[in-house]
């Protein structure tokens, strides 16, 4: 890549432990004495936030599934303009929680448009700037979903409203990107101890990038 | 096409007399018995009016050209979706202010990213539903902005505060869309007198699609 920094993203099932473990990343590598951030889409940048307010309203039965993907293309553009480039050109190490995989899986696979034309709006979103190092952290949908009811505190939102066959859908989704990048997209398990799972990706980190 | 219905849409520079002169269209059609609609972008659906209004506010000066052309892409999809492509299906002639080929001659050419780039997130966004007939309302930019500033009563939005070269860039980019799709864009005199320009329009749409 082009930048002095390194771009890396996390992806996987919803209630995986992306988050979780990407907090605790980031502590981990401060303390070793690197310049890092965290960020996720929309990522504090009011344009992108406004665009993502119009896709996660619930009342938006009604929107077609190429708008949806057309618009997180958007959001994701003007996240990365504003703030993942400016840090990725200061050196800094970005860890991004969810990036253009997810919208392949979601929008590509389960929603039916075809991973090669979502493909082809998010080349044009995200240009040169493609992740360094994807982590998947690999769980069964269940299992992840599992982890989330337990978790009451979180507001569902229009995409957390599908069934269980989607969520295996963007599962299939997610495999079907990791057969077709094995270079960019490391595979971990999810379902291990949350201890175990940070301890691996921080390997995977240290051995691919640092 | 593979719709009942005739797909024409109207381009050309700002103050070209696009509105002025398929409002006049419409009602002769329908006089003459057609089923017609008149629609342009957001065209009152309300997601594409929410797009709409982060694309055209005042205060995002920090927007990505790349974010606005896929924005206007999200809202052009929403709009064809709901709107457009019923109308077609019934069999109407939908008259549209504006289309695809705006978006090529402002973001494409005259914003610098490209007619081939950002056309091919404007595939993603129209599919098949090209335009049967596109009318290029031919007139230099310069007179018609001239056109406008004596029409004072029309509230002025972040795209019109650009500059004389920015407006001669986006002719220029029309030209060369005139150019590369000579069987779908008919060039019409736009410097003539209203009554002039429309029973020029009324024959150029009666001799190629009635
Ligand atoms: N390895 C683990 N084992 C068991 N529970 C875990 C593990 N990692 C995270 N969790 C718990 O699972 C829940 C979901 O974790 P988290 O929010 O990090 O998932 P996520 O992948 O970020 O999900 P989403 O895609 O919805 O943002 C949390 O309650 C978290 O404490
Ligand atoms: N042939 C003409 N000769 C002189 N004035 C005209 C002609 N056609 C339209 N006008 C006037 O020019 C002004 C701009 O016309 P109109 O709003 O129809 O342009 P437009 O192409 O729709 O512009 P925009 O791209 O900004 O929507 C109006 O005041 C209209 O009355
Ligand atoms: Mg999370
Ligand atoms: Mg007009």
């Amino acid at each position: 890549m082009v930048y002095k920094g390194k771009f890396i993203t996390f992806e996987g099932p919803e209630g995986a432990g992306k988050t979780t473990v990407i907090s605790k990343l980031f502590d981990f590598l401060k303390e070793e004495g690197w310049s890092v951030i965290i960020t996720r889409e929309p990522g504090g940048i009011r344009i992108a936030e406004k665009i993502r307010g119009i896709i996660l309203d619930n009342e938006h039965v009604e929107m077609d599934a190429k708008t949806e993907a057309l618009l997180y293309a958007a959001a994701r553009r003007q996240h990365l303009v504003e703030k993942i480039i400016p840090a990725l050109d200061k050196g800094f190490i970005v860890l991004c929680d969810r990036f253009i995989d997810s919208s392949l899986a979601y929008q590509g696979h389960a929603r039916g448009l075809g991973i090669d034309e979502v493909l082809s709006i998010n080349e044009f979103a995200i240009g040169n700037t493609i992740p360094d190092l994807t982590v998947f952290f690999d769980i069964d949908p269940e299992e992840g979903l599992a982890r989330i009811a337990k978790n009451s505190d979180r507001e569902k939102n229009r995409l957390d409203e599908e069934g269980m066959q989607f969520h295996r859908d963007v599962y299939n989704g997610y495999k079907e990107l990791i057969h077709r990048y094995p270079d960019r997209i490391v595979v971990t398990d999810a379902s291990l101890s949350q201890l175990q799972v940070i301890e691996n990706v921080s390997e995977i980190i240290s051995s691919r990038l640092i």
